[in-house]
């Protein structure tokens, strides 16, 4: 049905029915099958798009049956699971036809989605002067180790095959430290992205891969108060602004206010870090779960939390930087002062990159490292999920999509000399912009930047197909054609519709012997003939003229 | 003193200088000023050249004596190198501050440089139509086993930690041809640029390392003989061209063709792989040398190597074609007349895509990987590197740039009904690519892409600073600052200069009382006041009127 509706579209049948004398009836047919034609493309589209999505519910079922090994503790001696093979045919082994547990292929059109969005980051990245680095995949474990908490448990190994002992990367931070202190770097500002590896239990259904992508700017320096930090917080308002995930506030905290308000609520110096990760869980959890946790589990004092909770709960602007700065409790306390002045510079340095809408100084943002040491902030997207989706107060939040803060203890580790480097630094949650934007693109991704299709009317054009193609190809111009000797025009055709090709070049014998090629508008399916002399530059002023 | 010269030139001093009554005078001296700037500059060049040479060559030393721990074969018990730490603070473990044997880290330079190759390569792809994919980095390890014949004890295995046996990929093909069987794909015709890894014995001084990019272009699908063959060799000609490394030939040969001679010759079907792997060996070593080594260590009869020799050392154009195509011995061989059938075809289709003369049909190509059912090709460079160094005859080869061929049997292994899709690709090998252009690159490689730096002329301006960054930023332009509340205006000056920062925009309290900036233009340190309103303008035109 679709393929005879579509010949007719094609230039050379076209012709013959449009002879003055039937115009009126013609052009009325035209019209109702070009309607009949839009109509299936429709129902095509839809198909296409509930087949996509059974797809990908299909993909996701078989990491849930077949590969749930578990958490991923079980005995080294578990053997990997092991699909029978459809066919097995004799002298090849049934091999398991997937990709370890946790990871997946990424098609053109996935691709497609993450290099748009990439480019997009690293445009922001470049517009504050940022230089791009790149690190192994893989470390000396030792780098790693202790560097991430209870969390190292989650490092891939590599086998020790003699020689050194290996592990994969877990995130971009602690190589760019190493890089930073071995190199006897004193400054740079550099982004890197590149995947890190987690052997985390895989939540398929939320897209959180053990192999992902991370996305890092950071700014390595001794520099005056803020002034870094401030520049990180506006690339993340740039970057969520530019790739539009809809409305969002960059929470900001600060660790030396954190530790002040711990001391000055009682708690014993040795456990302001597991204080801290009890309060950084607030963001998931209520404050009532989170007391009691501190209490029963930290071994921390009623009173102590109860006071720890007046603070936490509380959010705002410059306003909670003074009630702050003039708390009885907090006022004679060096280090919560030293982050509240940090705080007021922070937000007025925030106000003149006009992001002080974005962001709301937060007392429970805790972050789960250990290795900060200044300020802390983390992006979140607002309920709702597009623009206008609701205020800073009543802020449902989906998630987490950038975070980072200010670490400068930790580059004397990878110093010969012990010799700090003051870091801060921000981390893009692109796998999460991934997701949404995936979830939100209905219409088709170009996968492929082709302008031209060359097209051959009937057989025994291929040579002339070749000798055309090697015309634009030299003249710069993107172009395809099909691989086989002759090729139906419908086939043709329907190809360059299916990859949004604008433009094909039909060849005719007929034309050709006349000096002129057929130009098809594939949108519109208008053809025109063009002399063979200027086609490319025919071709070239429609594209430019287009962009 | 090249301090002192510098602020000479920096705008407010110059200014009063330049009074019209002592105009000669101060015109001859900055002339001589500016001279002595020059030579300064240049041995300030030289100097850094040294020492990063110096560097460079120590790296390779600590790598060379720290690392080598021999092949790498050694007992699993083995410990990992440790180089004792300076200093060595309590509590602070000694780490080891190098990145993992064969590997490196890439700096800013060196990336950029990278990335420019990268884009020159990934340019020529989309010329052609190819979309992009990408696989995990590591595989289920019975993915990777028995697909490198000898190379597999190379693979990276991942240590079991519970679950299933991984390795990391050692190549691009064996994951797509993954990708494609496992996915039901038919047809695709794709890139992928990817790191790869290989427990090789690393020759830094060569540039080989254990983790290096690969770059693939591969058609998969059931297509007509050569079409797509002939654009894989069309992709690297216009690859090599557009990167500019000198002259190259691609050669060119085929797996039917090779089978057909050493049957021709006498050599049984079983050890066909083992001849083929020999005469691999003629592009670095004599014929001599592979001859005895067919006849005593792989028990070939005398007679039929001989016979070999009379066909692997031929190469030349369509005039060998015809002459194997008549030849005596190899007419009855079916395979033998297939193979050169597909050759006749390659052969016309360069000769119609223009790169006839940068292809030979060389009968001493065999390559290395099992795999390979059809065509062949590598693309070599020629001795002296530049343009015109050499003619085809008397070629000097400096190494393989790019590789490949057909392989119709790999799909098949990773489709659950065995189902075969026929492929064809080539890697390019942008290493080498990288190493050439890096040693040839003499001039600094710009690192960022900063349009403009917002300098103060004096203290206390920083805040202005930020409000003049915003304005540039949300304008859409590159920009950076100081992250010094007070920085001094020569160091500013410097960064400029040093990151080769196009402008500068300097602000001071004389200017902006009046309602201007100086825009400094780095290079001729020309200054010049523009209007704070259209200041933005002012630098948007200059910096399109430069692009």
């Amino acid at each position: 049905m679709l393929a005879r509706q579509l010949l007719l579209g094609a230039g050379s049948s076209l012709r013959r029915f449009s002879s003055a004398s039937r115009g009126a009836v013609v052009a009325s047919t035209m019209q109702a099958i070009r309607a009949g034609e839009e109509d299936v493309r429709q129902r095509l589209a839809q198909i296409n798009e509930e087949v996509q999505k059974l797809l990908a519910l299909k993909e996701q079922l078989k990491q849930l049956t077949v590969d749930d090994d578990g958490s991923g503790e079980t005995a080294a001696a578990a053997p990997a699971p092991s699909k029978p093979a459809a066919a097995s045919e004799p002298g090849n082994r049934n091999l398991s036809l997937k990709t370890p547990k946790g990871t997946r292929d990424y098609g053109p059109e996935a691709m497609a989605l993450r290099q748009r969005v990439l480019d997009q980051v690293v445009r922001v990245f470049r517009r504050h002067g940022a230089e791009t680095i790149d690190t192994p995949v893989f470390e000396l474990k030792e780098v790693l180790t202790g560097k991430y908490g209870e969390d190292s448990k989650l490092i891939y190994d590599l086998k020790d095959q003699g020689g050194e002992i290996l592990a994969l990367r877990y995130d971009l931070t602690v190589p760019f430290a190493r890089y930073v202190g071995m190199g006897n770097v004193f400054n740079i500002k550099r982004y890197h992205i590149a995947k890190v590896y987690r052997r985390d239990n895989p939540q398929i259904t939320r897209g959180r891969y053990r192999e992902f992508y991370q996305c890092d700017f950071d700014i390595a320096g001794t520099y005056d108060p803020m002034l870094p930090d401030a520049e990180c917080v506006k690339v993340v308002c740039e970057i969520l602004a530019e790739v539009g995930v809809g409305d969002f506030v960059v929470k900001l905290n600060h660790r030396k206010l954190l530790d002040g308000i711990f001391e000055a609520c009682g708690v014993p110096a040795d456990k302001f870090r597991t204080a801290c990760s009890s309060v950084d869980k607030l963001d998931k959890t209520p404050w009532e779960e989170v007391r009691r946790e501190m209490v029963e589990e930290k071994g921390l004092s009623e009173e102590a939390v109860g006071r720890i909770g007046q603070f936490v709960t509380l959010h705002g602007g410059t306003e909670l930087i003074e009630r702050l700065a003039a708390d009885e409790t907090l006022r004679g306390i060096k280090v919560a002062m030293e982050g509240l002045e940090d705080m007021r510079l922070l937000l007025q340095y925030c106000e003149i990159f006009q992001v002080a809408d974005r962001v709301s100084f937060d007392l429970s943002l805790a972050r789960g490292l250990d290795y900060y040491t200044g300020v802390i902030y983390e992006a979140v997207l607002l309920g709702g999920g597009g623009a206008g989706g609701g205020s800073a107060d009543e802020e449902i939040t989906v998630g987490s999509v950038a975070g980072g803060g200010r670490y400068d203890n930790l580059v004397g580790m990878f110093n010969p000399k012990r010799k700090q480097v003051p870091c801060v630094g921000v981390s893009i949650g692109v796998e999460r912009l991934f997701s949404i934007l995936e979830a939100r693109a209905g219409g088709k991704t170009r996968t492929n930047e082709t302008e031209v299709y060359v097209a051959s009317a009937h057989k025994g054009l291929h040579l002339k197909r070749l000798e055309i193609l090697n015309k634009l190809w030299s003249a710069g111009l993107k172009a395809e054609h099909s691989y086989k000797l002759n090729p139906k025009l419908l086939a043709q055709l329907q190809h360059c519709e299916e990859y949004q090709i604008p433009y094909a070049v039909i060849l005719g014998d007929g034309e050709l012997s006349r000096g002129v090629v057929k130009l098809r508008e594939i949108a519109t399916r208008k053809e025109e003939e063009v002399a063979l002399d200027t086609f490319i530059e025919e071709l070239r002023r429609r594209l430019l003229s287009a962009a």
